[in-house]
């Protein structure tokens, strides 16, 4: 898993989880919808400030969507527990 | 204070809590030494790949970077407390 993977997954989840569609939270961002439809399939990664944008629309902190992909990338990695 | 402002100060707060150079720092992360000057600077922002890299060369989780951004953001921010 990459981080454009995971974070693609941890935006869909946010978003479905507060029952927005991808036009909706399009429209709260303004951001352009195929942005965030290239986001969730992991083609494309945020800056910092679409992080801040995508927490405040979805009332979550971006730390927490941060965290989540934190935790996506530890659970798929091999690598040692350090 | 910008959310690039925010996150060139706890960068640099980091960086120095380990006692990193911007030119280690850079060797570390293989970053352009210029672009964490830049960042540091509030002049460019980090996308989330950047972000995980000065995570995992400061050993501290890329959501806490974020945390202390919003923090910061929210210090300085005369808005409402929703």
């Amino acid at each position: 898993v990459t981080a454009e993977i995971a974070f693609g997954e941890v935006l869909r989840r946010h978003r479905k989880d507060r029952g927005l569609s991808q036009e909706r939270l399009a429209q709260v961002t303004r951001l352009d919808r195929t942005f965030i439809s290239l986001l969730e399939r992991g083609l494309r990664q945020p800056s910092l400030t679409t992080l801040l944008r995508f927490a405040e629309a979805l009332g979550v902190p971006a730390s927490e969507l941060v965290r989540d992909v934190e935790a996506m990338l530890r659970d798929s990695s091999p690598e040692s527990p350090d």
